[in-house]
């Protein structure tokens, strides 16, 4: 059995990982941890973990962490680097905060406010990153893995698969996507109560400036064709959990259009989370609620000269708590399925 | 006193009318009539139209809707021609499906199944028609009046100011709505109980083959920007009403960014319903509910080099039955805001 | 026109009076008053109201205050005393707080923390308080005016026909209850977030402890059958607005089950905003949103021995602003109904 | 392996049970069988199903369950006789339908308008029967087990502990129960579209006529305090899973308050789904969603004299599929708890 931490195990991406973790057969759960919330019982924090109710939630810090093969940390941005540093290396530490992400120091600066730290593999496994190569091969073995962020995750894997075979423009990308309000976090402000929220379709960090644009853009790019910029807009949706991204690209000057759905099947063939859906049927968050799945479809529209690729995922697991299981079991060199629902929770 | 009948009244869009009217001060109700549910009392139809309880609903013919001062008609495509061409020119008749809405023959044949039946004045008061002209002159005094559909009214409203104003580029425009389940009318499909509905957010008519499609065009087009062919996605949200459509164009060679805001602002001041909102603040569905107000909010995504226009409507009231009281209103030479409701009802 | 200003008009119970009061012909809407939101524009705090988005919110003071013909009192229990008596007596002033509800000092102080401030003449005109009577006599021409909770409005209405006809006894009253999460105001607690909100179902204030209670009990005791205690339950379900008072009581001994429909149609037989439902027909929270309609119906479960009687309201509406309306109208010697939405906004 | 099939597999409970019996380390999925929908591939059905996406619906036939090791029925009520009887002794029948859970004949021609077929094994293992005694005792083994309906699943648990310990009173238990609209079914009637069930609470069935009220008197008068008639309301809840049972029922004469937590504590100690939530904890849907999780909570209200009991299930797993695969686990000699879920999906 492989013993695991949680710290930031208060919130949203916390208890998706314990909840994961639970289901996990290799995995013994150690240590709780977070902030303000330290000293109490996990059963009046996280309800529906019933089996962790009596658990007493500790403080974030390194001695309540050591002692553990691996440690997830879900914490606020800029937290992660401090407590990584004073695990050892050979300690698996998946992080699923946004701080190892990107490759790029100015991009980090542009869009966050804290230092930068630097770059960990990126734990995106099905991200096709050429003919026949995925991201997958990175990751095994791995020590230190930065969990990709949600929106992210929904774009990048709706798309690459168009990049890598040439069949779509990267220099027009717009993407849309919806986010139940988990994807906020367990914040207490007035826009996020349930009935502000319930009934409300609304955009925000519209016009560049939401913090997953630079993530797209660094995953886009590297399919190598061309430098992406993305107009990214996120909504908040009248749900709890998960993405839906509506992706659109034009096709690229001379693509045969008849040649796109062929290249995404063949990204994804063989795949066990991430699945192209039969000709004409769409994605719906609602069927990959509290999986590890991601659906995807994708149509040309020839009127408008473009490529509509569209991906539901649910934003706490595969988004978020999924991945990181996922990660784990690469970096253990267990099954990539290991502990993961591979259905999910409808209706 | 007006005299007004509603045919089609069981269905959403007659009942939002029916709710209209009954706050319209210079309206009396007349005949209600419907197909299949002819004989069943209003209140175990709509039980939100209290006042209205005990009224039976007639069936569809010409002599039922005979008498009357003004008559809507909120029934499927391809019925209101001959229900119209029996009722005296003189008569108010305001349409609100799509059979008067397209002015080219070719457009109705690729998208609907009926025969072409021409097109009436269209009943969008504040689109902006070129500079400082209004589709309003074109509807006062009209007794013939398409209504437009829901998603062409806030697309159109969030895109013309820039097209007219010479911003944006007509030729690659990019739409990502989400509507409420009414929108897809009271119809029993599985996809459309309420289980299926909850948590879930699901693209439909993907790759520019949704109906609303060329309504959009061509309301685009007459901007007189050049020909517009949008890529339209339209995404079925969890909440009974309203739209947000998250509209994108490229900012039109040598453009001005910061003219933007100016030729939008320039376009609504002034409007009873239809507002810019101050810098900052997005449109939210749930601030539009019930009323006939559409929420507009504009930027430019500098790094991407799009315009993002974002309106908000409750695709019953501005984005059908409001829009028909407006329009009913015009016709007859009332204040245009007469009996509509000017506020969302939220939270 | 009457001039009226609103204290607290930044909550939920603020904004809807203001809703209800831009619609209300013969009311001019003055001074808008909060505590920590003061200085900042309504349309920052209320997108809703979008006729209203410009006008500033200033502090509750009785210098503001001062200069209107009527004050509506939005606030947290405890605050209405000392601003009511800066008020000259001849200012109408509407409580929608608790603060003047209970006639009986010992009921208050068990089930608030504040000092006991008396009572005011409480504003239920559709109560019946005996054959014949009903609490609307005591209402005209007041000056002061406590509005009822939101709980009692739909629990009271539904029960005292019975209890004024001897119907039912009334040593034995459940009541289970649920409501939007609106009812709790705009509090940041992490259970009232849209993500918690969604999909959940939950009980609070269990056993005899909700403020509600004693103003439930003391409006039915007044029905003159007797002491009566409730067993009241209230839950929070996953939606906006709303309010289903499921209340049941055991059969007077002795009644008769055929009595019970015509008691309860008497007593609202004419009324307005109270109506019982044709006979199958239940009531639906959905069916009075945003209107000050009470639905009504009633049945005698003859193998329990219980009649169980169902009410729905808009807690917001006639929960709490519309009943405020309601009142100063009545106060006014304006028609009851005058302003009021007597139709629902669904679906 | 075990292999099992499923009968009405494109309903909701079929969905439910595919959707646990995937993550059952000992079964392999068999044959899946409906009736309007066979020949589809079950993808189009149940999207949320990925891995079994493209298996084939069958007929419900005899020739297609045979030779399985266990088959679950999840059919209309009234069509599990003749299935099962044609089943051989040995195979393992359970049956999610209402069919043989009845052991009154009398109750079951009151309630239902299908033949009598005689009543099974009744499959809630956790139900108290006498001090000590649990109705598991009954369940191992066997080879033909009703499982319980949702409703009675919540009520039963809810209750039963203070029956058998005398400390309620048997003769005035009050019930009102809100559930998600997936109790419902998958049923193609207006009032279960999304956007009627949005926003809506709303009680049906009112009066002691819904069909689970003698299953909810069977079970709690074979506590043997007595004969015991409950009021039953159930209420439509916008969720689309999930029951919250609020039961409540007089303290018995000479009870003392003091010992009731203790009763429900000892009934559920060491339970591995049932579980009595800390003090001042009450259960929500949302904890309990997707798992096989009943959360009770018990409370005294001195003041009416009312033990109150609340339960939260989701109907879905841990009242209908979930306790059909715990009765699998039973038959077949396999821990209880073998592939089911302990922890809920929330947020």
């Amino acid at each position: 059995m492989v013993k695991v931490a949680v710290a930031g195990a208060s919130g949203y991406a916390g208890g998706e990982l314990l909840r994961l973790l639970l289901a996990h057969p290799e995995v013994e759960i150690g240590a709780l941890t977070a902030a303000s919330s330290a000293g109490q019982k996990l059963g009046a924090i996280h309800p529906h973990l019933t089996p962790l109710a009596e658990r007493v939630v500790e403080d974030t810090t390194r001695e309540v962490l050591a002692g553990h093969d691996a440690v997830f940390l879900a914490l606020p941005h800029g937290h992660s680097a401090a407590l990584a540093s004073a695990l050892p290396t050979e300690v698996v530490v998946i992080d699923c905060g946004a701080d190892f992400r990107l490759t790029d120091e100015s991009a980090w600066t542009t869009f966050y406010d804290t230092a930068y730290a630097g770059s960990w593999p990126y734990g995106m496994p099905e991200l096709v990153r050429g003919v026949g190569q995925k991201q997958r091969a990175v990751l095994e073995g791995q020590t230190r893995i930065a969990v990709p962020g949600c929106y992210p995750t929904a774009v990048s894997l709706a798309l690459a698969p168009g990049l890598v075979a040439g069949l779509v423009d990267p220099s027009d990308i717009v993407v849309v996507a919806a986010s139940g309000t988990s994807g906020a976090g367990k914040s207490l402000k007035p826009h996020l109560l349930g009935a502000e929220v319930m009934g409300a379709m609304s955009p925000y960090g519209v016009g560049g400036v939401h913090r997953h644009t630079p993530e797209i853009e660094q995953n886009l790019t590297a399919c190598g064709a061309g430098e992406v910029t993305v107009s990214f807009t996120p909504t908040l949706a009248p749900m709890s959990r998960g993405i839906l991204a509506t992706c659109t690209a034009r096709l690229a000057p001379g693509a045969d259009p008849a040649a796109v759905r062929g290249a995404w099947h063949a990204a994804y063939e063989g795949e066990a989370f991430v699945h192209l859906l039969p000709v004409g049927q769409w994605p719906s968050t609602a069927a990959v609620l509290g999986s590890n799945n991601v659906h995807v479809q994708v149509t040309v529209d020839e009127r408008a000269g473009r490529v509509v690729s569209v991906a539901a995922v649910d934003n706490l697991t595969k988004g978020t708590a999924g991945a990181a299981v996922q990660c784990l079991n690469l970096a253990l060199g267990l099954p990539e399925v290991c502990g993961l629902p591979v259905a999910g929770v409808a209706p």
